[in-house]
């Protein structure tokens, strides 16, 4: 990774503060959605969630050309940021409840990929993103689509992460005061596939689709 | 809901918005966290995972005093996004692939809540929006753990929701490709609570934990 920048350094709980590689890349890899954000033209943040995937060292969002996210450039600075919660933290006190998560901030301005070798292994490394193995049962994108759709990239060089694991952390003179405490685990699961009402009969269940794990 | 404004209107894939009260207000109950955008001083743009919680048309934010997203006031905009993953739209084209989700954005100036009351409510409101219930069987903040949290409020008045349900959207020259089509449903599970390690003995899990349900 880079060294240090002001804005990745994590300010608050620092001890939660991670800047290995392999720690930011696996929680942007498991992370389903991210939600980015940005100053809109009129100068307004926003928020926007969205699909992204990884490639190397190298963040890919997509999008329609006339959405706010792909209308910006090299020069608007923009925040990625991922999380994954992986259960909630019950305390003995209300200010010490919280949460167990994983969660990812990279910022950047993007670049607008144009190379159509790149595009080609971003928009398969999006589709495998959220079903791995789908992009080699489907057909890819036709010369319209392929138009009709803006990628853009971000360096993960100016990241962190911050991750939060363990039990409550609550004061000694609630240690024995009777109140329970402790963690609920959280984590995401599929459910049995939904065909689509208008699929073809007898049509087999494909190898992505039965073997989706959720995270 | 406030009429439409110049930042609420959904402008992509506009048959998603949404700008029915109920809907905004359940998806802002039902997801567990949302993400907050901001410009920093520097002029940055962050995005933060943090709790929320609403109490009637007004959603609540608290954190440290010292962290990026408390240091805001009500000269600063931001955006707080909330959404819910449902399924992943598996489709017979990679272009047509897609998730079904609900979010909610809702822009706005926070206000520093000071008035005692109103933060005794709003600080309840996060414990049970976390764990509904949990806010009756724990100590509530001292003195010194209200003075150390801040609370901001931001008014639900200007905001929208974006909803895509249904199975796949395929060109009608993929319809007999072979291709399986369809959703993959998605949910959020609790597992079995885990007590911490220090907890004292013979302790039952109290209602909020064992009857904790996840969305």
């Amino acid at each position: 990774m880079q060294p240090l920048s002001d804005r990745t350094a994590v300010k608050r709980s620092r001890d939660r503060g991670v800047y290995d590689a392999d720690v930011i890349h696996s929680i942007l890899d498991e992370a389903l959605i991210c939600h980015v954000g940005f100053s809109t033209a009129n100068g307004w943040p926003i928020v926007i969630p969205t699909i992204h995937a990884r490639v190397g060292d190298v963040l890919y969002l997509h999008g329609s050309p006339a959405s706010q996210l792909m209308g910006t450039t090299d020069e608007v600075e923009i925040c990625v940021t991922a999380t994954i919660v992986d259960g909630i933290v019950a305390a003995r006190s209300a200010f010490h409840h919280s949460m167990n998560y994983r969660s990812v901030m990279v910022f950047g301005k993007p670049r607008r990929v144009t190379d159509q070798a790149e595009r080609d292994v971003a928009f398969e490394a999006i589709v495998n993103h959220v079903i791995p193995g789908r992009s080699d049962e489907i057909r890819g994108p036709n010369e319209k689509e392929n138009k009709g759709t803006r990628l853009i990239a971000i360096d993960i060089s100016e990241a962190s992460a911050k991750v939060r694991t363990g039990p409550p952390v609550d004061e000694p003179e609630d240690m024995n005061s009777g109140i329970w405490a402790g963690i609920i685990p959280l984590r995401t699961v599929a459910g049995t596939p939904e065909p689509d009402p208008d699929l073809e009969g007898g049509l087999a269940v494909p190898p992505s689709i039965s073997g989706y794990r959720a995270n």
